[in-house]
């Protein structure tokens, strides 16, 4: 079932890899099926240099039950799981261990909007969520995970933000599909690192709010005028 | 018309990539044609990976309107248009989107003049623009990105300094022709991470002024001694 | 003898240039044969380039005597045999140079646990070794430096961290065979990396502890339920 | 005439290319001929993708003339001379602008020793010169550069230090060979980046002088130990 998603999630998978921002079986991404019944995800631990689309598992959005598979599935499905549920137009998830995103995540810091390269794919800051309490690790620490961002996304837009990092742990995007929620996580390290940089240049850096509207907008605005039509 | 031109453009673009300054679709060069009268540029928004001479889009110097190509120019079209209008003798513009380059705009700070790396092609700071108003940016923010940068440039020489850091964006550089406007792009950023570095170790660096004169004279000078007579 | 063992060890060298954590003839990596009665380890000074599993070198672990092989046995063997006589459960130990693990070596800094990716690997902080007292060095200090990582894990579990800086030197990593200890090289550099840049964002960052529990254990606890069942 | 030196010289010239520590045509390394009367140098401004040992310039120790070679040799050639004429034993000398040794040498700070990295290759910092006088540079800029080189190592060993970060312009590094400098070069820019890391994180790091003692003699020392007897 669902050939062509386990292909597009394993390929988004590999892409990973290939764009540097994984190491090891470190970071996975999903995908959701046309219906929303179903995620397709990578099993945990298994090597990148030997996955195959037929690797990849099929677990049921509402119970996560394994429907389909011969792996386990990641063991950061059922946070993968509560964004699709809470993010009903999202069709991909990939969760990284990038080393600079990484390092706003374990600092308890947002990525802040310093620039151009950041406004082109978030419309502010990335946020940081907050610590999970000893209560919520003990009683579903990977759910909570996923409820925790929710939570951070409560007075925020989530597609006009699609990544958070998790204090403490490290980034997660989204997107419209597996592709393109790579392609967020590669955007965000690249950022992360800019932004890094920048504030050990000036503490105080910051973006005037209306180059972040521009740049936000001439490409995903009403009116976007950046790439070609489609 | 212009083969020559969109092969030119687009190999300098393709080493965008080949020299790691750019990732995805992010960063663009231009090439002027002999006359004047047109501007070769990238299209926006296009894949590096299949990008062709022939995907490269003509462009009128003056008004700005397509002469020829099957895409849309890049969006940044109006900065580089602007910069042939106002530099009569460069061939050739890149913008990149590079991390320390972009650290260097994002923290409001030229590139300082430290060392001989950086005295070998730019006479001077590489300088920050100011920040453009928000009328600048509502009333054309590619045009007056361009105009920013020349208005930077207002009492310095363009030929001794080829490349600005736009603030809260990111560095263009320009040259006899693309070429070397990339060349440029790819030795800003170099010596964007050595100043960087050198900052971090003593916040208080600088160079000598006659070290910055011989350095650049040597190579660019008169009595240029450097390289092969050609 | 050990034809196996050999091609393990030399395989594992091998893979240390690889992932990059290691240039020129920097590094060396052991393995220790089933009976515990010998350590096969890399040759000193010899290029990983033309390195074949007949160069490997042959000690006895007691005696520290060379027992095959037509090449000297890496200088640093008898810190290699001294972890192997205290932590009785290892099977690989691997030496390297990597960048960062390095710098917090010479800092005299352990590396905290600040993070997830640190916790799935090291559960809490990899320690860095008290320095040497010249009387130490002059006796025998490739010894003594395996007897200050042992004395340094006194009040420490070397299984849940299998590793260790030591101070001005570098980072000593062991595992189950040479393949695992060479991963936590890789990784103990990568979490480096990571903590170096935390700590410039944040200086007292910290992770609370029962995330280091939660994530360590869903690993390597009793419960573990990251991975396949094997 | 030289034929296998302007081999050697050419290959050490691609090898700091291969080793990532030049880019475009930055960066010169020479050798002198077994009567010391020759240096053989790469010419001035070339590019490494198409340089082949004939290419190679060979000139006059004392008078620097060009004894032979279609093309003018680099302009740091009166530097090398300099080094020669001063430290007798060398027999190649390399310079690079390679990223943080050059950081260093920007901040006009020596690179300290900070562990046994640099131990093992370094006996001692590795010095920052003076900064040259005005009149210096008129005078005779790249000789004027050797001469404030060999100033430094007055009451210093350049066999034990083979190396200098000159103030304001990058390393030059010498050894018994062309292929030796090369080696010392890129030991160094790896050394000055875990250097950089290291005052990151504690700016008060030390070495022990005695460890300093030990590592570089198990490699250096009359009795030395480290790698193979040839």
């Amino acid at each position: 079932m669902l050939e062509n998603l386990k292909e597009e999630v394993c390929a988004a998978n590999l892409d990973l890899v290939a764009k540097g921002v994984v190491i090891y079986t470190w970071g996975n991404v999903s995908g959701i099926s046309d219906d929303r019944n179903y995620v397709v995800i990578k099993p945990s631990g298994v090597d990148y240099a030997r996955m195959e689309p037929g690797d990849m598992v099929v677990v049921d959005l509402e119970s996560g039950e394994i429907v389909e598979g011969h792996y386990k599935p990641s063991s950061d499905t059922p946070t993968h799981l509560e964004l699709y549920r809470s993010f009903s137009d999202i069709g991909g998830v990939t969760h990284t261990h990038s080393s600079y995103a990484v390092a706003f995540a374990q600092a308890g810091r947002a990525i802040p909007a310093l620039g151009t390269t950041h406004a082109d794919y978030f419309y502010g800051e990335v946020p940081c969520t907050r610590a999970l309490s000893a209560k919520e690790v003990a009683e579903g620490y990977e759910i909570n995970t996923g409820r925790v961002i929710v939570e951070t996304f409560t007075a925020r837009d989530h597609v006009a933000v699609p990544g958070a990092v998790v204090r403490g742990h490290g980034p997660f995007t989204w997107g419209k599909d597996a592709a393109e929620s790579v392609y967020h996580a590669v955007v965000l390290e690249e950022d992360a690192k800019m932004a890094m940089a920048t504030l050990a240049l000036n503490p105080n850096a910051a973006l005037e709010p209306y180059v972040l509207d521009k740049h936000y907008m001439r490409k995903h605005g009403e009116n976007a005028y950046y790439g070609q039509d489609l």
